[in-house]
């Protein structure tokens, strides 16, 4: 538990939350300035900075919980017509809360939301040297 | 294996691909219309249309692949101060291919890339209703 985390002061009950789905390792609760309606937050109970830092068996736990709770987003919610997972790593990424989370954003063809990019260039000579860096580096 | 999908061909070796991992179950590769430089794809090898279809076994895998890559990004390509995971389900939410797949964007913090939203606002009421609604979809 990290004292100052505003995820871990929800886990410890600080702070208030709506919860969604709730078991031994993993909390999962609305957030309070959602992209949409029903948009939840998914996060290991224990304190891990990023995705880097959880282990396994949580990781197992919390991307069960993600499906669990889509699938009942996708059937509960009005309107509700597909769904994106975003999960941030760093400042550089966006991240705020330095506490792992995933986002579940529920999604409507006519709505406003772009969590997109610019499809990009690339060259085949390019992309082999960057996919050996890569590799060299993976354990 | 779906016969005109495009992440099955891939995985069939009949469109090439740069890898950057590969075991039984999972097959990870470069975009070629690439967010930013490094960025990858992470495919269960099997064909399931969205994340809510993947089976646990199956999910797991593709998980800690994710971990693995997005890791060796880090330390391997210059510049790289955090990362994205995004993961698209529906036409609806993007979903371009449909066979699930995850993207491990690098991200720089002088990128110009979005991937973010407005934070939206919320009333204590509207999000309760919400909960109930999905808890009492959820199995």
């Amino acid at each position: 538990m990290a004292e100052q985390c505003i995820f871990c002061k929800i886990v410890r009950g600080e702070i208030p939350n709506t919860t969604l789905y709730e078991d031994e390792s993993v909390l999962s609760f609305l957030d309070i300035a959602p992209a949409a309606k029903g948009h939840a937050i998914v996060i290991p109970k224990k304190h891990y900075q990023t995705l880097l830092d959880l282990p396994h068996e949580e990781l197992k736990g919390v991307m069960e919980a993600v499906q669990k709770i889509a699938a009942a987003t996708m059937v509960a919610l009005p309107g509700v017509q597909g769904f994106n997972v975003v999960q941030s790593n760093n400042e550089a990424a966006g991240q705020v809360i330095p506490h792992v989370h995933f986002h579940i954003i529920p999604r409507q063809k006519e709505d406003r939301l772009n969590i997109a990019w610019e499809p990009g260039k690339s060259e085949a000579e390019e992309l082999k040297k960057y996919a050996e860096l890569v590799k060299g580096k993976m354990k």
